[in-house]
């Protein structure tokens, strides 16, 4: 059977599912690429059984047959290939894909399709249509602030809650939370937790492919399939009970400061030189009046600097973790942003002055 | 004793001598940076004992005093600066260097200048002038080819031999020899081996500093000491018999073959996507007539690809180290070159068309 097809078709499809190869397996098979050709179209998919790739792009080929092709190799292979036109020509009864492209031949020795995983998932009709660009932005303002330690479970994941009318999503870790609420005309309402490490994989392959503008999002049992442009996505969500996130968020606060974003991300850079080998990479911040003075000190000396800011309420000196407050201003597009604080022991909240609806919220570090 | 000087020289000072900062050292004063300041300039010294880099800068100063900077900490912090006015202030008798830029105020705790290494050489009447951008292109043109094996003493360095008209460098491991030679108006003869590492290092700092031409190089004992702007690098030689390289180069060739650089570049890059992860990278190229393919194997399948050439001579069929050819072809800047070989054990020879005085020496791999 004779493939014909564009590499940079190819190619884009095989990074998209190279995602979902596991890096690690005993089972060699997995860290194959199952391809399915039809007539018009050619299907790849990857999975670690956590989250599983699709991606299809039009070929125009001769029969129809299935085969797994060793992942690694063949993406290598295609990203090099000299010619835009390539032809794939598959022998079943060897199971080796030959590859050409110009004046370069190659064969590939697949495996049988029938051992691969397969799951297939009747969708619902209860699909939420929404733009690649809110979800892009609801992963990238909250995934962050999940758990990274497989022990604490759901917190791993990111909560995302489904309206009528909008789509938030929730991390929560032990020292940190971030919440960012989008408008979105769901149409139904759903409440998931989906693990931070695989969200973050769909994010990157929306990323890579940016087409279309509109991408669906289906939730079905256990799984989320998210689909766009000819790729589909689908991930394992996790069960259990998320904590009431909105009894964390205190709803009085004593002392507002209004802050310039870029200043404030600048001076924490320059006095975490002292502390980023740290364990607590502790900065302390000291707000007298209408100026913020950072400091930050080790064995080696100790680094000061003042920035002015328009605060209400009492005079504060409090300690973060200033990879913790740097990872909430990496990620806010704002100039300027709220801090609303109580005491140096209660958590600091970060909000937004234009409008954005985002809640971030970091435990101060204790200091003497 | 206060400093004023700009933030871009110093920033460049520190760069240029961290190179020489050792990582890893049981004396903590090595992981420093000498500070001696005049009236009127400013200069760093770093020193691994093996290679010394100084830089200085002008400063505006209100005394003379010397003391040791921490090198990661005061790089780190001088490349972060917020303004491009630098103030520096010493305290001798905390030995504590205060730093104010803008609003950023930092205090780091020296050492005293008297624990650091110092080592003064006279320097002789008899160096030579040369540009910098042929030492730089002499370096990357051959220390690639350098033993990395300590075990292999003087071959892991770099045979530098000059005379009165020019500079010929010489690098040769066990299965790979390099030589390039330049016309420079020595006006003397020498023959010394620096440590490809060492050369590297000087080749980095010559690279991140262009404002002058030319620079100098003087031999004094067992010590090269290069000259450039306002940095001096110091490195100590190999001493030791190096080998007759020129008795390897073989004068008659059977085989002659001219070859495109860019086509077999990206047609070996290619074929190794099958062999990068075996151990001796083995592709196998077949001549025959006006056509070279080139064939890689292993159990997952197997790559060839052609290109035109022209030859002269039998037909051949030998085996290369993907990677000693590629290290050959990344630094060559011919659009075209010459093979010239013998038979498929003898060594593959390659050379300049464009008259460019170098010339690659390659085993070949034993073939069945």
């Amino acid at each position: 059977m004779k493939i014909f097809c564009q590499k940079s078709e190819l190619n884009k499809a095989l990074n998209n599912v190279s995602h979902s190869v596991p890096t690690r397996t005993t089972t060699r098979i997995l860290e194959g690429i199952l391809a399915e050709v039809f007539e018009r179209e050619m299907k790849f998919t990857a999975t670690d059984t956590n989250i599983t790739t699709e991606a299809t792009i039009s070929v125009s080929a001769d029969g129809t047959d299935s085969f797994v092709i060793p992942a690694r190799l063949f993406s290598g292979m295609v990203s090099k290939l000299p010619e835009e036109e390539v032809m794939l020509e598959y022998e079943a009864a060897k199971t080796k894909l030959k590859v050409k492209s110009g004046k370069f031949k190659a064969e590939i020795i697949c495996f049988r399709a029938d051992d691969f995983p397969k799951v297939r998932i009747a969708e619902s009709d209860d699909k939420i249509y929404i733009s690649k660009d809110t979800v892009k932005k609801l992963i990238r303002k909250t995934a962050f602030s999940a758990s990274e330690d497989e022990l604490n479970g759901v917190l791993t994941g990111v909560l995302t809650e489904i309206d009528e009318k909008s789509i938030r999503m929730v991390a929560v870790d032990t020292f940190r939370m971030a919440v960012y609420q989008a408008e979105a005309a769901a149409g139904r309402t759903a409440r998931v937790i989906i693990p931070a490490k695989l969200i973050n994989k769909v994010s990157k392959i929306i990323s890579d492919d940016n087409s279309e503008d509109m991408m669906s999002v289906d939730i079905v049992d256990n799984k989320v399939i998210f689909r766009f442009d000819n790729n589909k996505v689908t991930v394992n969500t996790l069960s259990g009970n998320y904590i009431d996130y909105k009894r964390i968020i205190r709803k009085e606060s004593e002392i507002e400061v209004r802050i310039k974003c870029d200043e404030i991300v600048r001076a924490i850079d320059r006095a975490s030189i002292l502390t980023s080998s740290q364990n607590n990479k502790l900065i302390r911040i000291e707000i007298n009046d209408q100026e913020l003075k950072i400091n930050s000190l080790s064995d080696e000396g100790n680094i000061q600097e003042k920035i002015d800011v328009i605060k209400e309420g009492n005079d504060i000196t409090i300690g973060f973790n200033a990879r913790f407050l740097m990872d909430v201003f990496k990620v806010i597009d704002d100039e300027e942003i709220m801090l609303y604080m109580k005491d140096n022991v209660s958590p600091c909240i970060i909000k937004s002055l234009s409008g954005e609806d985002y809640l971030y919220l970091i435990l101060p570090v204790r200091i003497n």
